[in-house]
Formats: C-alpha cells, structure tokens, sequence
C-alpha cells in the first residue's frame, strides 16, 4: 500500500479490540515517530504519557465522558504541554543542541537570542498555546506513522482537560493536556471504519495560486 | 527507507535548489495527504492556499521575515482556518455526510446536535483557535507525506499573519493565516539538512504509565 492508500485505510476507530496488544517494536516506532517530529526551534516544550496501566485508563475514561476506546484501545497517548516555558527552558534547550552536534555552546548564542527574544515577547498563556500547537504537529506524525504500521489511532479533544490533569498527575509535573489519541487495533464490528470517509473535494479544499 | 528512517532524513530545510520543480504527481500526493489529514468532526475548518506564482511569493517573503525558503521552495503551502465557523457551516457538512455516504440527512440529526452544539458553545475566537489547531494535525500529516515521497517541506511560524492574508487576499475569502510550509528539494549545500538532529531523548520525552 502507497502511504496514501495507508491514510484512505486509517479511520476514526471508536471500538477497538481490547484483546489485541500493540508489540514493544510497534510502539517503539510509534514513539520514534513522536520523538521526530518537528517543533518550533525543535523546542519540544511537551511531554506525551503513554497509558497502558487499566486502573489509570478507567480513571481517564470516567473523565473522558465515558468514551470507550481511552479502556479499550491499546495504548492511550496523552500528549502535554508544558506550563513553564522560561530562559531556563530555553538555554537547557541551547545546551542540549551543543551537546548533541559537539559545538561550543558559545557558537549557539545567536540562535539562542532568538529562542530567548520569542520567549520573552510572549505571555505564559501565549506560550502555552503555542505549545499545544506544536503538540498537535507532532500528532499529525503520530496519525500518520501509525497508518504506515497498519496502527490504528483515533485522535480526541473529547476530554474533561483539567480532571485529566489530575488523574494524570500533570500540574505537579509542570504540564497540562493538550489533545490524546487512542492507539491500538480496531475491532471487527467498528462501524466508523466501515463507513465511508468523508473529506472535502480538492476544488474547494484547496486554493491555487 | 522504513518511515522512521524517512522522517529522520526529513529535515528544516532553509535553503532550497530553485531550480528543482515538484512533479504533478508528487503534487497531487501530497494535496491528497493533506485532504485525508482527520480534524475534529471532520469538519476541516480550514483552506490550504497553495502558491507556486512567483510573484505571490515575492510578496510573501518580503512579510515572512525575508526568508529565501518563501521564494526558492517549489510551492509554499499555507494553511488558513475559516474565520466563521457558524451553524450554517456545521449543516453544509452535515449534507456532505449525508451525500457521500448516501444516508438520508434524518438520520443524521443526533451528529449535527453534537457539532451544533459545539460550535455554539464557543466564541468567534475559541473556534479560530480550535481550528488553528486542526490545521497544524494536516501540517504534520503533510510533513510525514512528505518524508516518505523524499520531498523536502519546512514548517515555518515567522512570518506577518496579516500581511500574509493582505497579500493572498484572504480576509475576503473569510480565511486567516494558520501556518505555512515551504515545499520542495533541497540545495546540495543546505546546512540545516547536514546538521545533526536534535531531539530529546525518550526517556525524556515520554512518561510511562
């Protein structure tokens, strides 16, 4: 299958398979994937927790207005943002560019003005939002590499965000939920993966110029 | 290549070989992506303006902070969300639901309860917001489209939302700039591309539970 083809097979699953597991090497490049995708600056400034525990998934899904799949599915992915997007975030963020390229730190600063002057110019609340945006990027690579793996994913904004939070323990940790997919294998008798896919048609999704 | 092994050649490209054109066929590929990219709903509340006029992008780079991957890139993709995202909107996707899968619209009535209810239930604002975010989910569904057809696409943020919708005449379309991607091959010495990649580490990026 082309990866288009791939994207066409993937679908909104609602009823997943709680028997099928998902393989460590399955989730290891899912997480792959995640890990890869781009961010402003690469800044990165989110988390994703990744819920297999049931008792935690339980919990999740009583505040999740009871919808099945965060139980069944086999693994939950609960990307975060983080609350606190400061200097020190960003000249952590400078250290770990020198490291991993072997360049001295002091070569950095120019782009690290720029990381810092972007910080600086924003409200914590502006930057959180920017930051759910990035987590809606790498996301859209999560959606994507699971149809490459014949994954399925189901992506939710259904979600009372400040009870997961809490059950999740965020606050403490300096992060709050931005979004959350479903991952796992959709069951036999999952209607919304039999129905046709809706999409616009390209004339008016698309505008060229 | 395996998709991870793609998404670890993609790169933020800046410079581009001007000279290199995308193929029709590549083209259509990742338009196809992009209109397969899930949003909430599935109400893709959102245009893609995509721009291989020379002088539009002339325009545009002089309100994108001069960047050359603006001009030099084969196409320059730019999302723009709806600016009114109304009740009238949410019955017109109602009837195409209702046409592409052949139902009749009855029995659709619970759905268009749910999006109706949504969408009244948040301001003007809340909504562009919200939509802003569905668009960078098809971001990042073009950008893994991309890295598997070996075709280059950098996301960029820095750039005059405004002008951008000055310049493409979007406020009139009742459109306004979300996030744009340069689209296209990059130039033997693109340095960006050399560089290794940065990113977190996994122990560090995902929290198990």
């Amino acid at each position: 299958m082309s990866f288009i083809e791939k994207l066409q097979w993937r679908a909104a699953v609602k009823k997943f398979d709680p028997t099928k597991k998902i393989t460590a090497t399955q989730l290891d490049s899912l997480l792959s994937a995640v890990q890869l995708a781009p961010s402003s600056y690469g800044l990165q400034s989110y988390k994703v927790i990744v819920v297999q525990d049931a008792k935690t998934k339980e919990k999740l899904r009583a505040v999740g207005y009871n919808q099945p799949q965060i139980t069944d599915s086999a693994a939950l992915f609960v990307f975060a943002s983080l609350t606190t997007i400061d200097e020190a975030f960003g000249k952590k963020f400078i250290d770990l560019v020198a490291q991993t390229r072997s360049v001295e730190r002091e070569s950095l600063e120019g782009y690290e003005q720029v990381i810092l002057g972007t910080l600086n110019s924003r409200t914590d609340e502006q930057k959180v939002a920017w930051s759910h945006k990035q987590a809606y990027i790498a996301l859209g690579v999560l959606l994507s590499a699971a149809a490459d793996l014949g994954v399925d994913a189901g992506p939710m904004e259904g979600f009372d965000q400040e009870k997961f939070d809490e059950v999740l323990g965020l606050k403490e940790k300096g992060l709050t939920t931005s979004v959350i997919a479903a991952v796992g294998f959709r069951a036999d008798d999952d209607k919304y993966s039999q129905m046709i896919k809706v999409r616009r048609p390209k004339e008016e999704l698309f505008i060229h110029i």
